[in-house]
């Protein structure tokens, strides 16, 4: 008999009216948890990864992020911080097509599968079929230590995140992205990620607790904020780069639990079909930490203007923007573009949950859906 | 002074009511078209591709797309094409992501850009990048010889499908899918392609227009399918694999032109968060040629069944299957699961034309949209 090591205040609600309340608001802990005792005087240590990890990591040419859901958003992300900071060759695709496509996969690739539960069907049997094809080395990113995935695989960085309640992911999703941004160094500096960049995302990775706790204190403006999608059928969510994922993210939250039908897009490809789509019904969220980006949405925003199109923007307080028509600006905390997009999270994952609560669904549990995916 | 060669029936309606409508009927004329006169004794000439596109495909290790919009689906086929049956492997992005990111490409890559005008910014902007970052390759799958896609690419691939009027692409998309895989062909040959499975591939792609043909011949019932669709504003389309780009290109015409709200998802991901949204009023259309695809979506549709979520299914004739509550089977001829993708296209462009002419929009220049890009 092994005792269950969970303290009770894990899985009761306590002062929250929902555990995804709760969960939300245990985000900056959850990473501080995932954070430690994986440095040593400020740097990375391999065997966080497992005891011949760094043996591992010296070997492989590429990697290949398998993942569903959520944690299939965390590992966009964590493809671009791959190419963009760590200059390791990346793919990442959804494991139900990966599985069944008989895919080209070297033997170096590193597999890196990411999933809260471990026993994600799909994602396990990506793996599986990543094996049969002469992939050596497997990762997973997992936040239950004894699961399928996890004993499936040589290596292991577990986030610990603690129990996730709620079917919508929350600390589970950006315990991942700081787990995946942890592995970027890793394996970054054996690519062409310098000293010097490998110092300063360590130095941002600590910041990520103190940030969250900054952004949740947006929280009574956002539920302010949710009350104008209360009527709402529809929404678009628009981001670029590593804020493309969170956009995916932030719509999929607002899909899960207040059956909005919420899509996101590259913002580039707003002009390829969806601004057809575009008028008061269809409120535009949009994820802009960076200002040139801000720029490009505004012409694209007048376009529409004269047919209601409304737009909601996520965007740093320092760049000074203020509400105009048709304009609504939310002020975000500053932080460095490196992780910015585990910030944004937080308000587009609080909106979500504001409005379904708004809409009266079942937040903890909504219709159709199940916790775990561990059948196909 | 240079005459126009364009025939006058190639930019007037004719008998058709929308510019939209006579595209989708000159599919089989525009695929012959492009096939014509670039095998010898059903052996794919590589100088179809260039003078010297030979000597490059030799030379080249993987292949990266890059596109917008209905181009990019057509990548997201080839994508699929190039690793399954040519072994090469294959990555595919979105041109506007592509060029802002920094991504890491290795020079011996060749890079495909995909575009109907040849004018499409974004993607003529990330082939610069690429160039940039050292790729000594590139070449256009273009319908317009003189444009800027083509004079910056080595090697070039133009289809032939006449001038598109309608801001909808239909046609193009189609040409676009025969040349790039007459382009998996080529460069297949050279990595793990048999030469019987090329024979194969080249025997399809000649079946191709008589099968367009056929697939035409539903237009009735597809017309009689889109009275389903006129009150409702949001619209669900999955597909697996080759399937799950023309799921997005159907929901993205569905979009462009009748305003619902249509969106894509690989099938795998249904229980990852969009099955939460299912009920009577979001249809859930299917491109399921393949019969062990719609075992898995039965099961799903069971779930939600209660909830009244309608299943419109696009499958193969020689299946057998015959309508249920809350399934309906639109019967396809049988094709071959090579050229599928192609085939069943054709009745998700005829479903999005007679939504939008019951709908009253106008179908051949939807509102906000332009028929290229040319601007970021």
């Amino acid at each position: 008999i092994v005792e269950s090591q969970l303290k009770a205040d894990a899985v009761e609600k306590g002062q929250y009216r929902h555990y995804m309340l709760k969960e939300i608001y245990e985000q900056s802990w959850a990473i501080s948890e995932t954070l430690e005792g994986r440095f040593l005087d400020k740097q990375l240590l391999d065997s966080a990864f497992g005891h011949n990890a760094g043996l591992v990591f010296d070997q492989i040419k590429s990697v290949q992020i398998l993942a569903c859901g959520t944690s299939y958003h965390a590992g966009l992300v964590a493809r671009y911080w791959f190419e963009t900071l760590g200059r390791v060759p990346c793919n990442i695709e959804v494991a139900s097509e990966f599985r069944y496509r008989n895919p080209v996969i070297t033997p170096d690739t590193l597999v890196v599968t990411i999933s809260q539960s471990g026993e994600t069907a799909d994602t396990l049997a990506a793996l599986l079929e990543a094996k049969r094809l002469g992939v050596k080395h497997a990762l997973a990113i997992c936040n239950v230590p004894e699961s399928s995935l996890v004993r499936a695989s040589d290596l292991v960085l577990l986030t610990r995140a603690g129990p996730e309640i709620g079917v919508a992911s929350t600390k589970a999703f950006t315990s991942q992205l700081v787990a995946l941004l942890m592995l970027v160094v890793a394996v970054g500096r054996r690519f062409g990620m310098s000293p010097a960049l490998e110092q300063e995302v360590v130095s941002e990775l600590f910041t990520v607790p103190g940030n969250i706790e900054k952004v949740l204190k947006l929280d009574a403006s956002i539920e302010l904020l949710s009350q104008r999608f209360a009527d709402k059928h529809n929404a678009l969510f628009l981001g670029r780069g590593t804020h493309y994922p969170i956009a995916l993210e932030g719509a999929l939250k607002l899909k899960e639990i207040s059956y909005i039908h919420a899509e996101a897009y590259p913002a580039g490809e707003l002009k390829h079909g969806p601004l057809a789509l575009i008028d008061a019904e269809m409120p535009v969220v949009t994820v802009a930490p960076n200002d040139y980006l801000l720029e490009k949405l505004k012409s694209n925003i007048q376009e529409v203007s004269a047919r209601g199109g409304q737009l909601i923007v996520f965007m740093d307080e320092a760049l000074g923007e203020s509400d105009e028509e048709n304009i609504q600006i939310i002020k975000m905390p500053s932080v460095s573009h490196i992780i910015s997009p585990i910030i944004y999270t937080i308000p587009l994952q609080l909106l979500a949950y504001h409005v379904a609560v708004l809409k009266g669904t079942d937040v903890d549990q909504p219709r159709n859906l199940a916790k775990s995916v561990t059948v196909e």
